[in-house]
């Protein structure tokens, strides 16, 4: 159904995003393609973990992992002065992946029959984790703990699904929280919106 | 029964010091949460995927989440000049949430019927992990593995637990172990008690 | 058989490594022993992770356990002027490990009758690792994303495993693949084979 194609996005988006970072790391091309699986993978591993069940195994996921693969490569054949203008795009698409992981990371949880708690926790791990992942193994401080507004959108579609404000068999609702996240992810990046920093030091 | 009101206070202390660290890092509301349920939350999460057993999902702890979510939000709204004074708290409660957590790993060990090398690790990983998660995510240099005298109190326990010297079921023994790990914990820092380290370099 | 004396060599190795880099980061005692054990059993941790299976616990892998624990004692004891010239040795020790868990992965893989792409991915894991969660609790840039030739020689055997070109039940296949393992990984380091490292940099 639609959300495959939702999810090759995703994955597609955060595949990119760790093969750019990868290189703007100097790391080889072992290294890109690690980062790439991390950031396109890393979501649903930390999730499985957090949640107790089996990580699916990655071979399983032969067409998302065929896809993930294929991304990684352009990334790493592209002309240079391509990749340069490519934050303009990867705002874009990691929006759209974001939204992507946090809904199918909410729906994961809700055939799992979790409680609330347990949707909001598949729905936000499934969102934030590649980019954490990718972010510890580049040696960055990871961009979902300080970048306001990023996990606050996977953490309110959690919520909506997890308390039933939005049914998760209505494909209809499910969309238009979709387009909602990557507004008010798009939205935070361009109006620079930040959550509250507190500065512990004398100003 | 007992272990549950040191147990909320061992998750009292690391939910403090893992929102203190996000705040030092300035991460924003989100890592501030996230710091904190990975200080609270992680000691036990890296026991079980070490031990092969599944991970226990947060929303089945639900009165310690709410206690750990609770407490990072008081750090959170704390007028800064509070903060500043934490620093002399923290080895307090570090320390009890040390003894605390050390003592409820080799119990969970035992419940288990690991053999004694097994109550070891649930012990260390259970009091020290935490901490570790807390540090990788905050980029910093784990405290655990150069801040001498750390784990080794929870190695102490483990062995005092995992081969017999002290009986599980054994309320006294118990207390009186977990006032001896605080005693140690806080005479090291006092007393500044440090692990050998060997020096690679020429002095 | 003959792979539980290769298998011993890869723990020692590891353990040597993750001690030595513990030592060059000043941790203490306890953080050499972590960054031992994590060099020496990384591998098939997050290679269990990976494939959804089970963590084998540490204490019943008693004897690799021990053997581990031991080496990590003789390099923390060793004079400092021999550690200054573990390099050396360092380098060779480390491609038997390289080579052997590569293998070992491998195995474990076909063992479990995974299809080639599981094999392939428990082999890179096994093999890679450990070091690369030396490198993480180290803060160190992980070697094996940017160091070259390290990783491909781990995907090379799992390649030819995965695929049958080298059979498994064949211990003569599975020597020489083990001595052409170690001597490309020596060959990179003499020669400073690099793989293609693109530079985001104008130059």
């Amino acid at each position: 159904m639609e959300w495959d194609i939702l999810n090759i996005i995703a994955i597609v988006a955060f595949a990119f995003s760790g093969a750019i970072v990868a290189l703007e790391e100097k790391y080889d091309i072992f290294g890109v393609y690690v980062l790439g699986l991390a950031a396109s993978f890393g979501g649903g591993i930390i999730r499985n973990v957090l949640i107790g069940v089996p990580v699916i195994p990655l071979w399983e996921q032969g067409f998302l992992l065929k896809t993930a693969l294929f991304a990684i490569t352009i990334i790493y054949l592209l002309p240079k002065r391509w990749l340069k203008s490519w934050n303009r795009w990867n705002d874009f698409f990691d929006a759209i992946g974001l939204g992507a992981f946090t809904i199918q990371g909410a729906l994961y949880g809700i055939a799992l029959q979790l409680p609330p708690g347990g949707i909001i926790l598949c729905s936000v791990a499934t969102g934030a984790g590649g980019g954490l992942l990718r972010d510890i193994l580049a040696r960055r401080r990871p961009m979902i703990l300080h970048q306001g507004i990023y996990a606050l959108w996977a953490l309110l579609a959690g919520l909506l699904l997890g308390f039933g404000f939005i049914q998760s068999n209505n494909p209809v609702q499910l969309y238009l929280l979709f387009l909602v996240i990557i507004l008010l992810r798009i939205f935070s990046i361009i109006y620079q919106w930040h959550l509250r920093i507190r500065n512990l030091e004398n100003t």
